[in-house]
């Protein structure tokens, strides 16, 4: 068994309204940065998975998103699966 | 002037304890995945940019992250800046 990081980057669907990144932009805006446009805010989720291989590390990462950290309806998510920190692939 | 997007992570300090990543690993131990451990939770924001180079693109963000976007006592963040879709930089 190796160890490996998962690191999980979950965001709204574009044709879904992002309320929060909204505000986000206004705040901005108010903040005399009306060249930041745009603001979307989606989720980070980093997690340690234990598996014989990176292939299984990231079907187990995928199937974690798909049952509870992500929503399939609303949400994408992207998963990059890297070597544990001191450890090789 | 270009535009660039601004991708953003935003992760608890290693040392401050994450309260709902230990919650969601609870829960993905309830579902049969004890091989996922040290579950932590962060945030995941996108931005459009605009600007002379992508050095002033990130000067920009950064500002936006310490002023609002991230609590820099408890937060740390890590900004990566892309010419925007269909253009170069």
């Amino acid at each position: 068994m190796n160890s490996y990081t998962a690191k999980i980057t979950i965001t709204l669907r574009s044709s879904i309204l992002d309320v929060q990144g909204k505000t986000v932009e206004h705040a901005l805006h108010s903040l005399h940065m009306p060249q930041l446009t745009n603001v979307r805010i989606g989720k980070y989720v980093e997690m340690h998975v234990q598996a014989p291989d990176s292939a299984t590390a990231l079907d187990v990462a995928t199937t974690a998103c798909r049952k509870l950290i992500a929503n399939p309806v609303m949400e994408d998510f992207v998963i990059e699966i890297a070597a544990a920190e001191g450890q090789l692939a």
